[in-house]
């Protein structure tokens, strides 16, 4: 027997095409169902989609007709339901697919911070998956919804990760220069960032100083205690095709020395890391010592989209260190979070009972209490 | 009779472009001398220039010769001197010009912070012209130097200066997205901007950190007493052709309502703008409302290229305010920062004795001790 | 009394908004109504409007409330209108608006290709302004419909027009590489342009094979014989904000060499700029020299963006010569095209009956039969 | 015993870059000598250049010595070399590589034009290899210099090939849209090509209009009689990091039908697929349907870097056909290019005598004459 069969909501946007590109060669997963707007339905998938990737639309899933985004029409043919919705189509579906029975891996933002929905980054806070026991019981539901973070969220995140974890944070800045594939297809029109950049991008602000609270807080009686410090984010879209940059300083609860954060954030190694997740990178936070790097042309591909590159490490006059982040914000910043939020689910057993992993290759359960 | 004669040292670069274009047609200075290197000398200037600019070099200007740029080859030429000049080659020639009697105005970083070189930005601290002085008398020279700080800098101080005379600073983030042309030309290499961005740039983090400080002390006794808070910055090259973004935190001495300091922004007015100084912009600060401004290609030729745009003033969740900061980084940013303090000097008869102002039109002098 | 009152037909999108800039100062226009779509209907310019030009919205026309743009809403309350409309919309509105009395001076193609609509650009057949007159009397209009060309062959056509009068042409290439401001707001979005170009623009080949034979026609008994040569075209749309830049190649009728050809483009000399209408350059053509010009940054605002530019002129190995020509999309290829029109009307009395000339600045009649 | 044994010239450079990442998997060769200017001689690889592929430098590779490109440098410890040297050093430096034994496959300029140096696309011109003999023979070398045309003039004739088989061709007017990266580094300045494009560069119509004719020419009695038709090219650089685009324009001897046309470029098969060389692309020619592309950002990375795309086939309306041609100007443009006539070079016999092929893996010999 074959690979977990999935379905994509929002197959034909910028994120949903990542999800078709990262998923047509995985060795667990293969795409059965492709869901989009009820003008995409009924279309072959390569008529339906303005691919913008720069690889080919794998030619059996270009030929794939797509349907229209409703618990009916997955029924059946997927176990699994990735989602690249916009937040508010998410907001009304993603709950019915989810009491229809699947388990929903969501980019989107909607149910981000409920408080019985994991906000996961598996390198981050895998054992908050276990609120998916929580959310099922409290809202009668069969399948469930795990999400990530903003696309900002993530590589900022792990990065503070390490530096929490060894010394604590009180107090985060963060500048963000991020790509146009952010916004999506059309998104950011040509004439508004050629020779330009726009000092603004709505909600992003309230998501990058919520999220990580979140992300980076504790599990305890059924719900997340969220981390206590605060964070001040300025965003900004730029002139780039992929990949987010944020200039990031920060103030520890510890005193530490420069080679202790160094050395905190070179020795990183998270669970999917351990586990060898087929989509983690590894290592999963590069740490680079030229004086002019990261830059998103060069970093966003490391690791093949999922590392986070972390640069230009020094001490700052005011708090106490200052550094650059970079990843790339369509792969780990989106479709790539998602899948790895259900490599990771799928191999702690929060899947067993929707799908049979028998004849998966290279795959190797655990018990989530080993966490 | 008519205009003061002026020289401009490496009128061939990016800011001598500039000097140039914005002295063309001036009405108190008439440009009659244009220095480059020895590769440019001897060739008319629409030879040796590589000119970026999008306006036409100016046909009389186009023809002249370029000479050497050292004072013999100035002197009885013109009685004033911009300087344009690289770091390096400014630390050397600038003082032989002022020994050699030159009043220069150099945009040129070498000599910033000698304590007894005016640093000046006519709006912020014109009272610090009377280093001029100190100047002339420790070092015996005839002519002196005075500078005009970073091109970052300059719009980051505008922004500041209204904030630290109402409520004082003692903490400033900056971060800053700027543009290609303040590397110069060549500058920054195509393929490391393009669908990219570069997290750095050498030592200009070092100078928005000092900088501001010598700006925005008090002349005491002689010297600058600097301003005593701590300013940390960020610096990034983007794709944009000209105009500088910088995303400002500020923590301020005194507690002020959002009220408060958009009425101190919006209500400032410098001596420049009441002296009504020919390439004084007025007003000098422009405070936008859209959630979504300044953005460079729409508003770095406010006020011809000399104004400072602030927009998304916003309280900060760990310190007092946010916003970000847009300004022209070679008009008013360099070429024009060292016009207007030549205005400024002349205007307040610091040029007495250099030039014969008698025919100037709409020339009003102005003793120094008004200020 | 004051200056022809105007209103602007699709005033709040990217043509609409050059109309705004041009028209703001103009000695003989003024503004008086602007009009947009319902969604715009009964708002300020200001908050209506996308404002994507460099310059400020003049204050009080910010200040305008938008109108419907029906002829009853303008009716009164201006004498000329000016039509930024999208085609669709332009072949409904403009022939109502004529019939309702207007002279309307068009951007849009709707109406360009029709047998007795002007397609006019002054420097190339203002005689053929005399089709107003046959359009009045075969559709029983008061008013009357004017059009200009598309952004490319607006300046290809200015290229043209002396060496098709000196020695006649046979045969173009013409390869566009097209700003992205040409494509209105919000246009090509950023993922299509970023790092990219996209080597086709719909319907924008036909328009440029077409159009230039119209305007390079002889007006014969109230129609216009189309010249007799053809076209070829390729387009690309390219990350440029403004000007478009097309390289030629062309087979004369007659042998020329290459002095002559230079000679012609060079000493060509217009109907506007006999006349020195406000918005005419002076020259209408530029022939530079240097081996690497024109390029869009530096030259399209040459003329204060009405001239078109003209280099690289060199034989050609298949054909006569190649060269290449480069102008502003917005300005001359768009708005700024109208606007001249509308100045030669007014000035060879083609606006006489609906407008009143008696105070105007430096305006000056002229008999249409001159020409 | 294991691969071929290769040094690469101008290691450091942009083309020198792609050959070290081209070589970095390939299953015949392995780089064991990195030679670059004496500024770099001595350096570790990854401290003496300046990467800017988005690819991480292959570590082994970056830890290597770079050494000062003369053949005692390379003597006993390379059997073949690559050369990314720019023109000047090539002319030189090239045939002293040749005379000390070394095969030379060579990206430069130099020599292409050359009557006893081999222009090769494996793809168009195989049989052309056998002027090594007459070369080998006439300059008394042991070893030889293989070249491999122009970024621009590859693509253009790999999709002229099919034609000129079928149908003859008599005219081709070609306007390129060329990459920065066909600079090299650091190539463009930024200011030159930011919101900008530059219709120039340096001779590179030249080339265009003269390689393809040695190309798509027949190997007669030693010599290669040239091509019979002609060529007008014009060029341009637009701000896009990699991938050429042409426009061209085709003049056939035969007539054919769109059909006929589409057909010959739909079912081309090169030398190289036959053969199932490691780096040849399968199809060689990708043409695709859709009317707006091919585009640089999604196409350039065809078969891996090494495909051609074409796309917008349709009638002329001046000569024949008219389509728009795409491909990557670093990989199949230069270090592809010459790495595919060194596989091409291998399997026919003419690296025999200079290298050991018995232990390569996937390699078929195959007799030079079968061709």
């Amino acid at each position: 027997m074959g690979k977990v069969r999935v379905g994509i909501l929002g197959a034909t946007g910028a994120v949903g095409q990542r999800f078709v590109q990262l998923l047509a060669e995985h060795p667990w997963f293969e795409i059965t169902v492709l869901a989009g707007s009820q003008r995409s339905a009924g279309k072959r998938y390569q008529e339906a989609v303005h691919w913008i990737l720069d690889t080919l639309i794998p030619p059996e899933i270009g030929e794939m007709t797509v349907v229209e985004g409703i618990p009916e029409n997955l029924a059946g043919r997927c176990e699994v339901v990735f989602s690249a919705l916009p937040s508010k189509e998410a907001r009304e579906l993603e709950p019915q697919f989810a009491q229809a029975g699947f388990p929903v891996f969501s980019n989107a933002s909607a149910l981000r911070m409920e408080p019985d929905v994991p906000l996961v980054i598996p390198e981050v806070n895998p054992e908050h998956l276990a609120l998916i026991r929580v959310q099922q019981e409290r809202r009668g539901w069969k399948g469930f919804v795990v999400t990530n973070p903003n696309c900002s969220t993530i590589h900022l995140v792990c990065a503070l990760k390490p530096l929490h974890d060894a010394f604590g944070l009180e107090q985060v800045f963060v500048t963000t220069l991020q790509a146009v594939s952010g916004a999506g297809y059309p998104g950011v029109a040509s004439l508004d960032i050629v020779d330009n950049l726009i000092p603004y991008i709505p909600n992003e602000e309230e998501k990058i100083e919520s999220e990580p609270l979140k992300l980076l807080g504790t599990l305890v009686h059924q719900h997340v205690e969220p981390a206590r410090f605060t964070i001040s984010a300025a965003v900004h879209r730029v002139p780039v095709v992929d990949g987010h940059t944020e200039a990031v300083v920060v103030k520890l609860r510890t005193q530490a020395s420069l080679d202790e954060v160094t050395q905190a954030l070179r020795s990183f190694q998270g669970v999917p890391q351990r586990l060898g997740l087929p989509t983690a990178p590894n290592p999963a936070i590069i740490l680079r010592d030229e004086p002019d790097r990261p830059q998103p042309r060069l970093d966003r591909n490391a690791g093949r989209g999922m590392a986070t590159t972390i640069g230009r490490l020094r001490p700052d006059p005011i708090l106490d260190y200052k550094f650059v982040v970079l990843g790339h914000n369509t792969i780990r910043g989106a479709a790539g979070a998602s899948l790895l939020n259900a490599e990771l689910a799928l191999t702690l057993g929060y899947l067993d009972g929707f799908v049979d992993t028998t004849s998966l290759r290279a795959f190797q359960p655990q018990p989530a209490t080993t966490l």
